[in-house]
């Protein structure tokens, strides 16, 4: 569902330009309370060969990212240059994420809305949305009357596992990953070509997300 | 309702102005979660011979907007210019209201409570706001002894048959269109004189609204 | 309850400071959605020998108030300069108020929460705060076990007659108003000796409706 | 659960640098609701041969602080310097903690969330957190799978009482306090090694007190 378009690797002046975006991406993100407590990370890809992208360092506030705060790595989810800060815990999902043509940049959020939601639908493994007009913000739909069903994987510290998991789903031609997945209790992953796709799909599942959770306290 | 004060052509300087209030203002209702994921448009009466507005370019980040990210339009919603980006798919919308005299200013939003009490009440095909205080900023109403009846119109892709609904209700003596309409899970639309205007009436409605879905989540 | 202080008569830059602070409480007022659509009135003591205020200036946008945006009114809520445009047409509250000894500033905010608590507890016209911290942010009270009685008047367009209950209220040794009172469906009142203590009790006003009006809403 | 570095006492920009952190802190706890009416305080270590900290100057707006809104006191909760405006009433309860090896900073909110949760489970005298991933934010905690004990202690004007019960709970083996304690409808109170991870500490606990108060106005 995402254009193949080639991905020129990031150097210089785009790179740092890549990077203060996604600064005040987790500026904008932090201020809205989806990204408090040095949670989240973030990685745009800097290239396919090798595959290489840019990822938010482990444990950094969120609110105030500068172009320090990122490291470089690899296919394996490693740091390329020696000695470089470890890169957050689960960066293995934002490679095989990245390993997807199309996919030029990963976010990551945590929410009050995504924690409670794959809570409360964790029995379905699935959050089902339909219906909205909010839904064309997802790249592909064109209309109100899609239904984006976004998987719940079940917590884990095991991020090599989890990660095989999203691989296979990213792979699985009958229920395949469309724009993003939940974490029970966690939060939120989607992604898109570019840093300013994959933030709009997050404001998309947070708005949607929103609304779910509204509606739910109605009395 | 709206007082019919000629509109005069906007250039230069005044234009520049104007789509910088709207850029302000479209940064505002994204930081307040009304245009969130590249949702929502807004418009300004350029002149009414022949009729042109500039409306904002499809699917801009409407915290980010520049002087760039507006099209010119004309009474047909296609824009004058060759070779100009599309403005919104709803831009029809944008014209139909911008015809009626004495309208300078149409801004669209996209809230979790446009998006859940136009379904809440769909059923009702209207959202009835009465007794408040807060009802005197829609211009016309001096007291809060008013009745605001807001249509809900089903959600469409199809925009020429919807903005052919909206152009018979706003010429029905009967039952006309006041300040503002919603889209069933899509969103609100409000106009009025001008920039300023038109966003106070956005600005009351969403208060409005985010005191009705309050008010329907007490137990 | 306030303290007596004498009030100087503000002039000069200490007048431009104070209309600043007003300005800048009001963008803060506006951003958290208590001053939405126009809505709400500020105002400052310049003097009382003879009493005037600084008063905003009627329909003004709260959240870009500037000097010019107050007019100076009389002990009569007229303005004291000919030609001056019209103040707010609450003005009257903030003259009786203002009258009464210690009071250096009023404010006026429309917030979702003021205006569901004021329809909730209309029957028993008023609002009862008991047995939060907070509440020792209400000048006079040294401790939680206080009760804060906030009266709910019902909302009305005769500011006179409005105007008359409150002051009636002010001089009743009984059941005197302590630091603010709400109208129906309408929004909050409170004042202090100054700039600073009328901001800091619309803060404890409006922090303690939101609790009072999440708990109702508590499953 | 701590680390026991030393402290180095705080001197020069350095003290500059911990207050004009502090203050933003304050002013970002301020916008989102968690500091409101000038309630909250907040510390920092400045050095531990004499004890001394910098804590809030009693009685100011926490979304306007400046520097010389601090002031030094001693191991007694005095100010060190004759003349001094007094700090915080609950200075006391600053001293306590920060008298704990590895406390270098804390901090005290008030928001909604903690104001009703301390009230609503004060029966049980703990507010239990578990299995949220966001846990991990906590210092200590490797994984969801953990509990968060936090307990709820009995509002009261009597601090030099109530900073006796902290200091007992943080000396006691079976029930130590870990990262935060809440006093009933008042507020939580947080620390950490250095600014930084008492505001990550606090971001944590309102984070999942938001999750926890919105779980339960769940229909």
């Amino acid at each position: 569902m995402l254009s193949s378009a080639s991905s020129p690797t990031l150097t210089g002046a785009a790179l740092d330009a890549a990077l203060d975006d996604l600064s005040a991406t987790g500026a904008d993100f932090h201020r809205r309370g989806w990204s408090l407590g040095t949670s989240s990370n973030y990685s745009v890809l800097v290239g396919r060969d090798p595959l290489e992208l840019m990822v938010t360092v482990s444990g950094k506030d969120k609110g105030r990212l500068g172009r320090g705060d990122y490291v470089r790595v690899g296919a394996d989810g490693r740091p390329v240059e020696a000695g470089a800060p470890p890169s957050s815990a689960e960066t293995m999902l934002h490679v095989v994420l990245a390993r997807q043509p199309g996919v030029g940049a990963v976010l990551h959020t945590h929410s009050p809305a995504a924690t409670l939601l794959s809570d409360h639908y964790a029995g379905q493994s699935v959050l089902r949305l339909e219906g909205y007009e909010m839904l064309k913000g997802l790249s592909g739909h064109s209309t109100h009357q899609a239904t984006e069903l976004t998987p719940i994987f079940e917590n884990t510290q095991d991020i090599p596992s989890l990660a095989l998991k999203v691989e296979e789903r990213l792979n699985d031609a009958d229920h395949p990953l469309q724009h993003g997945f939940l974490i029970r209790k966690h939060g939120l992953y989607a992604w898109g070509a570019d840093i300013a796709e994959a933030r709009r799909h997050i404001e998309v599942f947070e708005f949607l997300m929103e609304c779910e959770l509204r509606k739910l306290s109605l009395a």
